[in-house]
C-alpha cells in the first residue's frame, strides 16, 4: 500500500533530524542515536545550528543546506522553533516528518493555532507528518528505531499504534524481559495530520505484522475508524485498550493529547462492531497481542491443562472457564497414555496434575505431546517447566551436600537442554501458552520466551491469554459484515420535521414522531388524535378495547407521574373521565392521543445520540421502568448492518428475554434489529434530529411493537 | 492464643523429621535443609532407618529412639508408611504434626479411609496434625521454614492460608522478586485436622501479621469461617481468592485436595458477609495483600497520580475511577507550588505528568511532598521514578559518546542517591504505591520494594492495588455484625410441616406455605382456599376485587402457562368463570386459592438453599419474570443479622428499584430485609425444610408482600 502515508515514513532512504546534538542525554540526541546505532541503512542528515560533527556525521546549519531533500525529517526542537523548521523541510521538498516537539493542541487554544499553522505549511507542500507531542517509531524490519531504547536482535509481529509515547519509548526494556517483539510501533500523539487509524491500516496490510494493538485515549473518526478496522480483524487480530471512558480517564486523556474520549459504552460498542478484542490494562494489551501474534489460531474451546502443581491447574481452570473454554475430562485411552507416567495419587485426567516432579521431560514434552495428538483439545497450557530457577531456588540450602559447587558450576551440570519442549505444538498446529513463577533465570523460561511461546508470571493470566485467542475464534465466525446503503429520505418524514421545526417545536410530539416511524417500516402502536371527547370515543371504538390515553404536544417529553397518561382504559365511560382528567392536568386543550394499548411481558428500548467524531450512535437495552434501574444496553454507531443490529441484541445481559420465555414466544429479531437499523437510518437521513428515544417497544407475542417515542431536534 | 494447634506447630522448640535423608533432591531432604539452614534455633532430629548421620546431625532409626518427645514432627516419607510412622510419634507424646505426604482423601475411598486413621491416631494421643498433602510451613518471625527455598533476610507481615501448597513453597523466589514477605505462611492440605480457619484464626491474632491473604478451593465448615473472619476484618484486612466457582474449577479442585466447592454465586456471598475482599488471581492476591500489609489505610477515596508520562497517568486515573475512587483536580494554591517545577505544556492538575523528565527528585520526592501535605488526597500512585534502569537501557547507544566508559562504572557515576523518596509518605501517614516498567534492575524500583513500597509493572496494576485499600475502608466502616438470637420455633409451623409430611407432601402447598410464613412475621396476600364455586365467590368479595384465582396442591409447584393461574379478576362473573377454568385446567376437585391481587411495579425474589458445609443459604434478586432471564441475584449463610440483610439489598445491579422510582415510594427496606432474614431463621429452625422460594415478592406502594411461595421439604 504505497499510497499509505506510513509506506514511506517507515521506510525512508534518509533521514535529517533537527534536534540532535552531542549532548546523550538529550530526547533528541537519544533518538539520533538510536536511528544510527540499530542498524538502519539509509542516510543520517544531523542538522545542528553550531555544530558541524554531530554523532560523527557531518552536521548541516538548516534543512536548506542538505545535499538533497531527505524522505523524513525528524524533529525535536523547542516548540517555538517547531514552524520555522518544518517551513525549512518543506521548501527542500521532505514529504515525511516526526514531531517529537510538544507543546500544542494538548495545551489549549494558542497550542491549538499552532497546530493548525503546522497542517496548512504541510498541506501546502504535499507533506505528511506524524505528531506533534509523540515519541517515534520503530520498524524491526528495517532496524529503523527513532525512540529511546535498543531494539532486539530479531524482528517481531507484534504491530502497535499507540496515543500514549511512552508505551513505544520507554518499554522497550519492559517487553525485551518478557520475549515481546514489535513488527512496527507507531506514537501517533495529537494526530494533527496522520493518525492512528492510518496507521492501522498499514499494520493490516502489513505481511511482517500478525497481530496489532492498539492503546486509545480517543477517536475523532469513529466511523472511518470501524471501517478500516473491520476490513482487517477477520484475518488479524486487532486487540485495544481504552482509557477515556471514565471522568478521570477522559480528564487525563484530555490533557495528554487532547484526546476526544467518548463514553466506555460507546467503545465498547464500536470494538464489538470492529471486531475488536477490548483489553483492559497494557500489560494484557502487550502480552494478549503476542499471543496472537506467534500463536496457531484457537479452531475450538477446548483447553488441556498440564502442570506440577494442584493449585496451579485449578486456578487455570477456574479463570479459561470464565474466558468461555471448557477442560473437558481425557478419553480413558489418552488418560491411559498418561497415567504410567505420573505418579499414582497424580491427577490425569485434565487437568494433568504431576504434583511435585523434577521430570521436566515429561512434564513439558512427552504428555503434552500425547494430549496435542490424541485431537482432543484445541490448545494447551503448561504450568511448571522449570529447571535452573528451581536449582537456583534450593542451591543456597544444599551447596553443602554437593561438595563446594559453585552456582554456575552448579547449573551447568544439571540444565536440560530441552530444545524439543518448543517446537513440537507446531507440528499439531494448536496453540501452546505457558504459565511459570519463574522468570527469566529459569532456562525454561527464557527457551519458551526466546522462541516466540508466551510466558505468563501467573497461572489466570496464561489462562486470560489463551483465552483471548478464543474472542478471535468467534470473530472469524462472525457473519460478513456488509455496510447497507441508506434508504432515500422520505418526504413525508422530511415534511413531518419541516413542519414542527416551522413550528417552533424543539422536539417532535409522539404521534408525529410514530407516524415518522411508521413511514420507514417501524412497527407503532394504532393510535388517532382527538381534540373533543366524542372523538376520542370514536377513536376508542374503532381501535378496540382497552387503550391509552395520552396528552400529545411536543413540550410534553416525559408524561408519567403527572397525570398525563392513562393505561388499559376498557370501557367507554372509563375512556371518557380520562380524556377529561387528561385535559385537565395538561391545563389547556391540548389534543389527545387514543392508542391501541400492547399487552406483553417484555419491554425493550431503542435509541439514537450524536457523539462528536462518531455521528449517530444508536442504543439497544431493556426497557419500560427497567431502563435506568438496570443500565442493560449498548451501543453500535450507524448505520448499522443487519449483522451488526442482530448483534447487538444479545449483547445485553438480558438477551435471555429474546428467546421463548415463560410461555411466550421468541422475540421476532429480525424485525427488532430492524427497528435499530432504522433508527441509525433515519437519523443519518433527518440531520435535523438530535435524539432518539423509543422506550417501551413492547413485545406483542412476538412482534415487537414501538408504544412511545421521543424525537428530540436539533436547536 | 496458646490453645490455637497453630501456635505451638510454628514455635516448635524441637522438630523430628521422617523422610528426610542426605539425598538433596529429594522433597524431605530439601525442606529438612530450610529448616536447618534459615536460623531456626530449636533442635532438629532426623529419623532415617539406616542412615546414622543426616544432613550433619545425629540420627534415629524410629521416633522411638529419640532422646525427648520433639514438638513437631515433620512426615514426608511414601504414602503408606505414614500410618506407622505417625503412630510412633502418637507413642512418644508428640503433639503436632505437619505430613506432607499425599495420597489421601484426594484419591478417593480407599485413601479417604486412610485419612480417617491418621484422625483417629492423633485424636486419642491429643496429637494435631497439618495436612496429609501439603507442603510445609513458614514462620518468619522464628526462622521457622519447611518449605523448599529460602526464606528472605528480613522477616514481613503477610500471613498466609493457602490450599494449595505450591503457593507457599515454590513461589519464594517470585516473591523475594518483588519484595513481598510474608510473617507466616501455612499450606492446609487436606485439613484433615487442623484447617485453614484454624490457621485464619491464628494469624488474625498473629501481632506480626499486618494483612492475611487465603487461597481457597474449597470450605467445609462455611459458617465457622465466616465467624471467625468477620472478628479479624474490621482490624485487619482479609483477602482472599476462590477458584472452586466454575465448572472447570470444581472439577480440577476436587482431584487437588478433595476440596468441597460451591457456586461462585455462594462464596462471593459469604466473603461480603465476613468482610473479605476478593480477589481473582494469585498475582492479585500476594500483591493487594502487601499492599494492605504495609501501606496505611486509605482514610477517603481521593488519589493523587505523578507522571513522567500521559499514558500511564490516564490509565492509573481511569482504572483508579473503576475502583470507586476519584482523582480530584487541585486547588489552585497546590498548582502554583507545582508549576515552576514542571514545563510549561505539562499537566499539573491531577494526574501531574512532568513529561520525559530526568530530574527524579522533583518527581518521586518534592512534587508528592507538596501534594500530601495539601491535605487534598487519600493517597499518591508515582509513575517513572526510574534511574538506573533507564541508563542501562540507553547506555548500548551512548558509550560511544561518553568516552571508554564501563556500564557498571556509568551507573555508578549517574545513580542518585534518593531514600528520602522511601521515607516522607510515613510522615503523613498516607499510603504510597508506585508503578514502574522497570523492574529490579532499576535502582529506583529496588529501593522501594526494599523499604516495603509495592512496585507494580503496569500503571492499571498499581491503581487495582490502591484501589484494594479502598474496600478496606468501606469494610472498616460496615456497621458491627452481631449475630442474632433464633426466635423460638413457632408449634403452629411445626404443626403445618408435620401435617404436610405425615400427608406424604413432598412440599408445602400455596396455601400452607404462606401461613407458615405469616407465623413468622412475614408479610404475604390475603387469600383464602375455595372447595365450591359459592365459597369462591364469597371469599373474593371478603377480599375485595380484583383477585386471583389459582389452583392450590402441594404437587403443583409451578402454574404459570399450564391454566392453573387467572390474575386480575375484576368481577363476580369473571371469577365464576375462572374458577371452573382452573379446577378443569387441574383435572379434578383441586382446592382452589382466591387471593388478594398485590399490584406494584416492582417485584424480588427471596430464597434458600442448603449447601454442604454452609447451612442454609439465602439468597435475594430482581424477581417475577426477569428472575431467570437477568439472573440479578446474591446470597448469604443464614443465620442473617440485620445489617447483613441490609447489605444483601443493596448487593443486586437493580438496587436503583429500591429507591424512591418512577413515581413510586422508596422500599420499606426493613421490611424485605426482615423477611430475608425470616427465610433464614425458618430453614434453621424447621430442619425438614429442603427449599424455600419466594417469588414474587411484590412491593406494594412501598410494602413487600409475598404474592407466592413454594417450600419444598426433605425426602
Amino acid at each position: 500500500m504505497p499510497d499509505n502515508p506510513l509506506h514511506l515514513l517507515l521506510h525512508p532512504r534518509s533521514v535529517a533530524t533537527a534536534g540532535a546534538g552531542n549532548n546523550p542525554m538529550k530526547m533528541g540526541t537519544l533518538q539520533a542515536l538510536s536511528l544510527i546505532k540499530d542498524g538502519y541503512q539509509g542516510k543520517f542528515y544531523p542538522i545542528h545550528p553550531t555544530d558541524k560533527i554531530v554523532l560523527g556525521h557531518r552536521a548541516y546549519a538548516s534543512p536548506l543546506d542538505l545535499p538533497e531533500s531527505p524522505d523524513l525529517a525528524l524533529i525535536v526542537v523547542p516548540t517555538d522553533q517547531v514552524i520555522p523548521v518544518l517551513e525549512d523541510f518543506a521548501k527542500i521538498g521532505t514529504k515525511r516528518a516526526i514531531i517529537i516537539s510538544a507543546g500544542f493542541r494538548e495545551t489549549g487554544d494558542a497550542g491549538r493555532k499552532q497546530e493548525e499553522r503546522l497542517k496548512e505549511i504541510a498541506a501546502a507542500s504535499g507533506m505528511r507528518f506524524l505528531g506533534p507531542n509523540c515519541m517515534g517509531v520503530i520498524n524491526t524490519g528495517t532496524a529503523l528505531n527513532v525512540t529511546l531504547g535498543e531494539l532486539p536482535k530479531r524482528p517481531g509481529a507484534l504491530g502497535f499504534a499507540s496515543q500514549s509515547g511512552t508505551y513505544v519509548a520507554q518499554t522497550l526494556p519492559y517487553l525485551k524481559e518478557r520475549g515481546i517483539r514489535f513488527s512496527k510501533a507507531v506514537s501517533c500523539g495529537n494526530e494533527a495530520d496522520i493518525d492512528m487509524i492510518d496507521v492501522l491500516e498499514y499494520l493490516g496490510e502489513d505481511e511482517q505484522t500478525k497481530a496489532i494493538i492498539l492503546y486509545i485515549e480517543g477517536l475523532r473518526d469513529g466511523r472511518r475508524f470501524i471501517e478500516a478496522a473491520r476490513r482487517i480483524t477477520p484475518h488479524k487480530p486487532v486487540l485495544a485498550q481504552y482509557v477515556g471512558g471514565s471522568a478521570s480517564g477522559a480528564q487525563s486523556g484530555q490533557s495528554h493529547t487532547g484526546a476526544l474520549t467518548g463514553p466506555d459504552l460507546l467503545y465498547e460498542g464500536i470494538f464489538r462492531q470492529a471486531g475488536i478484542i477490548r483489553c483492559h490494562s497494557i500489560e494484557d494489551l502487550y502480552a494478549h497481542g503476542w499471543v496472537h501474534a506467534t500463536q496457531p489460531p484457537l479452531r475450538g474451546k477446548r483447553l488441556a491443562v498440564v502442570t506440577n502443581s494442584g493449585g496451579p491447574g485449578t486456578a487455570i481452570s477456574d479463570t479459561a472457564d470464565r474466558g468461555g473454554m471448557t477442560v473437558p475430562r481425557f478419553s480413558d485411552a489418552l488418560q491411559a497414555k498418561i497415567r504410567p507416567l505420573i505418579p499414582p495419587h497424580a491427577a490425569g485426567a485434565n487437568p494433568v496434575d504431576l504434583t511435585f516432579h523434577l521430570d521436566t521431560q515429561v512434564l513439558a514434552l512427552t504428555i503434552p505431546e500425547f494430549i496435542m495428538e490424541s485431537s482432543e483439545v484445541d490448545g494447551l497450557i503448561l504450568h511448571g517447566a522449570v529447571n535452573s530457577g528451581f536449582l537456583q531456588m534450593v542451591y543456597p540450602h544444599i551447596r553443602g551436600l554437593i561438595g563446594d559447587v559453585s552456582r554456575e558450576a552448579f547449573l551447568e551440570t544439571m540444565a536440560k537442554d530441552m530444545d524439543a519442549a518448543v517446537g513440537f505444538h507446531r507440528k499439531y498446529d494448536l496453540p501452546l501458552v505457558v504459565s511459570s513463577f519463574f522468570g527469566r533465570q529459569d532456562n525454561f523460561t527464557s527457551l519458551y520466551m526466546d522462541n516466540d511461546i508466551s510466558v505468563f508470571d501467573s497461572p489466570e493470566k496464561a489462562a486470560r491469554g489463551m483465552a483471548s485467542l478464543l474472542r478471535h475464534l468467534e470473530i472469524r465466525r462472525r457473519k460478513p459484515i456488509v455496510t447497507p446503503a441508506l434508504p432515500p429520505a422520505s418526504p413525508a418524514a422530511t415534511g413531518i420535521i419541516r413542519a414542527a421545526l416551522a413550528a417552533g417545536q424543539r422536539a417532535l410530539d409522539e404521534h408525529q414522531a410514530k407516524e415518522l416511524l411508521a413511514v420507514y417500516g417501524v412497527p407503532v402502536t394504532r393510535e388517532e388524535i382527538a381534540r373533543i371527547e366524542e372523538e376520542a370515543v370514536k377513536i376508542a371504538n374503532g381501535i378496540g378495547f382497552p387503550v391509552a390515553v395520552k396528552a400529545c404536544a411536543w413540550e410534553i417529553m416525559h408524561k408519567s407521574g403527572l397525570g398525563l397518561i392513562a393505561l388499559n382504559i376498557r370501557t367507554e365511560e372509563a375512556l371518557r373521565e380520562a380524556f377529561r382528567s387528561v385535559r385537565e392536568a395538561a391545563g389547556k386543550a391540548t389534543p389527545v392521543l387514543i392508542q391501541q394499548m400492547v399487552a406483553g411481558g417484555r419491554e425493550f428500548v431503542a435509541g439514537m445520540t450524536r457523539f462528536p467524531g462518531f455521528g449517530p450512535c444508536v442504543l439497544f437495552g431493556l426497557g419500560g421502568v427497567f431502563t435506568e434501574a438496570l443500565q442493560d444496553t449498548c451501543m453500535r454507531s450507524a448505520p448499522l448492518s443487519a449483522v451488526e443490529a442482530e448483534e447487538m441484541l444479545t449483547d445485553i445481559r438480558a438477551k435471555a428475554l429474546l428467546g421463548e420465555f415463560r410461555g411466550l414466544p421468541a422475540v421476532d429479531a429480525l424485525t427488532l434489529a430492524g427497528i435499530l437499523q432504522a433508527v441509525g437510518a433515519i437519523a443519518l437521513l433527518h440531520p435535523e434530529i438530535a435524539e432518539i428515544d423509543l422506550n417501551p417497544i413492547i413485545i406483542a407475542g412476538s412482534k415487537p411493537v414501538v408504544a412511545d417515542a421521543l424525537f428530540v431536534l436539533r436547536a
